[in-house]
Order: structure tokens, then sequence, then C-alpha cells
């Protein structure tokens, strides 16, 4: 009987700042009955306070909030070696958790949804767990997946810069790709995930660096100019700000080139 | 004075569905006087009316909206001959018509704002625009940045699929240079601003496409596969939607090699 099917919506809730909820993921918030919230390590607790903030002001209720450990890994820092059973124990334990979510804590018939960061097409491992388990198929559900504004837009509206210069692309990479994306052509980079700093690699001649950490929060910290001029000063204020909140969210765009600002 | 000073700001609007604005987008949009709204060619109809029924249903007004023509020129389609010369006469009549708008049509003191689809960060020539007029001088303003949704996150929304891989890049590439863009490593392609239908030139082998076509709205088409198989209809329908409307906006994903779900 089709009213006895879960329905779950993956909803981005932008990357910092309420305000970048969308229309459509408060609509969406208010049709929910449980939310369920994935987080890890020492960010989870500022993470998931944000999120019931913006529940608490916009969902009259009732609903329910879950939390779970994410079992989501950042593997920009691990070793290749064993590579592929990795992730293959990964991908089970997050299924595993889950599955057991949305059993366990949403009726048949109900609705609930994932509150996920920034936009869940970047860098999010939601809407694959959420392919695994119906790949299981010991759990039936639908599920709609409501756009958020990511950190890279953030980023780029922060420091009020274009991703692209006129006519180029423009390439999306983890910390640890960067050495190999760079010389290809003469597009922009947009770095995440990055644990190591992987701007000081670059010969900086040329280059622009457009940085921010905690965007979005009254935490945000934005640092622009020619990589060779300003990529201590990132440094040190990147090591201060993680020492101070025990964890950080940055990411950067490098602007390629002599014509650095868009010609 | 300070209270003398124009302020803009530059609203990013979402790709289609007026339900992707922001809160923020909402609340800049209710603070301002003059609503400045850039269009070119067939689609600009379209996409006015679409602008016009926001402000109706979330700005109580008062407030004026002043239409002028983009001289935006999408130059993927041009030879590159007389290229700087081309730049540079864009460049001064694109400041031109939005400097006289700034000067003519907002006062000093007032707020003014500019609508524009999608994400401002990407493909989109205001924040250019804005920094030329400022390097000129002649009329000064303060300006901020709303981001919104991207045809990119909305395209990866409606397909319900990451822009990623697991620990890989994402290119977002104007069509001409997609073939470029290709070879280089593992990551998928995003393509925009493509005419040409630039997938037809892939070898499909192992290639998956996710394209939409007029995204968010009641046009919205979507049609996801191994390039070798729907290439075709994609084809067949582009044309067939294109002559009816008289103009598209279509974008796609190509996920590439033989693991082209998320592994
Ligand atoms: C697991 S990814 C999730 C990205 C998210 N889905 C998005 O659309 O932004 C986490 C990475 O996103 C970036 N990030 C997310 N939120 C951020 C913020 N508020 N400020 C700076 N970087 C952020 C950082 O590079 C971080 O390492
Ligand atoms: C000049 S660019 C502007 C992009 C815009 N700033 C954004 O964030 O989506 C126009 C291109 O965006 C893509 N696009 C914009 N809106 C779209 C929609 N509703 N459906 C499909 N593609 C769209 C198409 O590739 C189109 O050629």
């Amino acid at each position: 009987m089709s009213n006895e099917v879960r329905r779950l919506a993956v909803i981005g809730i932008g990357s910092g700042d309420p305000d970048q909820l969308t229309l459509a993921a408060v609509k969406a918030m208010r049709g929910t009955d449980v939310f369920f919230v994935l987080g890890k390590g020492r960010e989870k607790d500022a993470l998931t306070r944000l999120r019931r903030d913006m529940l608490a002001e916009h969902v009259p209720g009732p609903y329910r909030v879950v939390e779970a450990e994410d079992p989501w890994r950042d593997r920009s820092q691990e070793e290749p070696s064993g590579y592929a059973e990795a992730v293959h124990d990964w991908r089970r334990r997050r299924a595993d958790v889950c599955e057991r979510l949305i059993r366990e804590e949403l009726a048949p018939g109900g609705r609930g949804a994932f509150l996920v960061w920034g936009d869940p097409s970047l860098y999010d491992s939601t809407l694959a767990i959420l392919e695994d388990i119906r790949a299981r198929g010991e759990v039936t559900f639908e599920y709609e997946v409501i756009p958020g504004i990511s950190s890279v837009s953030a980023l780029a509206a922060r420091h009020r810069v274009s991703l692209n210069r006129v006519g180029r692309p423009v390439h999306i990479t983890p910390g640890r790709r960067l050495s190999e994306i760079l010389p290809n052509d003469d597009g922009d980079v947009v770095v995440m995930l990055d644990a190591h700093e992987s701007f000081r690699h670059l010969a900086g001649g040329g280059v622009w660096i457009y940085w921010g950490a905690y965007l979005g929060t009254p935490d945000e910290i934005l640092i622009a100019g020619p990589l060779d001029e300003v990529s201590d000063r990132i440094r040190r204020v990147r090591a201060e700000a993680r020492a101070a909140h025990g964890w950080i969210m940055d990411t950067y765009l490098l602007r390629l080139g002599p014509d650095a600002v868009d010609g």
C-alpha cells in the first residue's frame, strides 16, 4: 500500500549560515517526522547544534531527531594498501548504521530526512549509502534530494569572486589530489578536504589564493591574495583557529597564471 | 556620508525552481529598492517572468524592476581571432550598461540588486562587471554576494547522484573545452554552455551520462544511462525541446570508467 512506503528526503542545509537554507529545504523539513543526523569526530557537536537550531526555528513540530556516528572516514589521509578491502568494509558499516536507523526509527508510511552539510552532491556519502541500502533490498523506501548551498559557492560569494574565468574550466579536488590536477590546463582549482595545507607545495608565482574557514558561521575567516604573500599567514591563522576550536573546516580557490583576475 | 552610499546585492536565485531561493536571498530581496535584471536573447522572456513572479510572491514592495540587455556573449562559439580586442570591447560595453543603470536608476543611499541565475560564481559575468565599474571609479557602491543553487547542484539532486566519486576530483567545463578536460585523470566532468552536444564525440564505453534540461522548471527533462545507449535519445529529445521552446538550457554530468556508480 502506497501509504505504507517510507519516504526519505536528503536535504542540503548549506555550509554554516542558517540563512543558506532554501525554501524547498524548509518545506521538506516541515513535512518530516524523524531527522537523522550523522556526524563524526569533534566537529559533530558544533554542527549538530546548528542543525537543531535550524529545526527549532523553522519546524513547529512535532518531530524527532536521531543522531548517529557517521562511519565515513577521510581516506585522503590513508595509505592505498588494502584499499579495496577498506572500501568494502566501510560501505558495509555505513549501510548497516543507516539501514538500522531507517528500519527502527522510521515507521512504514513515515517521513524521514537526512540533514546534509552543504550540498549533498559534493563529497558527501549519504546518497551512496542510500543506494547501498536499496541494493540490499531489506528495507524499502522512496527518496528525493534537495540541493543545498555548498561550501564552494559560499567561499566564492564571501570573496565575491567567480570560480571560473571566462570560457575556462574549474576543477574541484580533495587536497591529496591537488598536485595531479594543477598542471593540466588553464582552469582554476577549488580544494576541499585538505588536512595537509597542500597549497604550501605550490610555486607561488602568479597564483592567487582565496581561502575561507568556518564559512557562514560566526567564526568565519577569510584571507585572499597572491599565494607568495599570504601563504604563511594562512598557515599561522589556520593552526591557531584549529587549536582554539579543536577542529577546522576550510576550503580555497586557486587562481593560476598572470591574469589572475577574471580576464 | 555613509547613508549616501549605494548598496548592491548580487543575489543567486537558483536555476529554475522558485523554491531554490534561500532565506538569505528572500531577506536581501525584501531590503531592495531597485532590481536590475539582465537578460539576453530568446531565453530572456521566460527567465524574466520567473524573476518577476519570485518578487511578486516574496517582496511586499514597493520596488522597481529595471530590465536591460546583457551584453554578455557566449564566446564558446567564436573563433579565437581578435580575441583580446573582442574581450576588451565586450568588457567596456557591459560595464557601460551597468554603470548607467546604477547611476541613473539607483539613488545614492538606495539599495539595488542583481538577480542572478543559479549561483553567481559559475559562468556568470555580474561580479566581473561590478569590479570593472569600481575600477573605473565613476560611480561608487558597496556590494555583497548571496550564493544560489547552481544548475550543477540542481542536476545532481534531480538525478540523485554525487558529482564526484570517493576521493576523486570533479571538473566543470564549458562544452568547447570538454575534449581537453576528459583524458587527464579519473574525475567526473560536468558540462555547461554546450551548444554543440559535445558528448557525441566521446567513445561511450564505460561512460555514463546524467543529462538535464530546463532543470527545476515545469519543462524539466531528465535522461540518464550509459552514453552508448542514451546518446541518440538525448540528441533527439534535445532538438525537439529546443524547437518547441525556441531556446534550451541543459547541462550534464559524465561519469567515466567502468566503476561508473560510486565506488
Ligand atoms: C565531507 S566534505 C562535505 C562538503 C559539503 N557537502 C559541501 O557541499 O560543502 C567537507 C569539506 O567541505 C569543506 N567545507 C564544508 N563546510 C565548510 C565551511 N563552512 N567552511 C569551509 N569549508 C567547508 C571543507 O573543505 C571540508 O573539508
Ligand atoms: C551562463 S551559464 C550560468 C550558470 C548559472 N550561474 C548557474 O549557476 O547555473 C548558463 C548555463 O548553465 C546551465 N544551466 C543554467 N540553468 C539551467 C537549467 N535550469 N537547466 C539546465 N541547465 C542550466 C546550462 O549549461 C547553461 O548553458
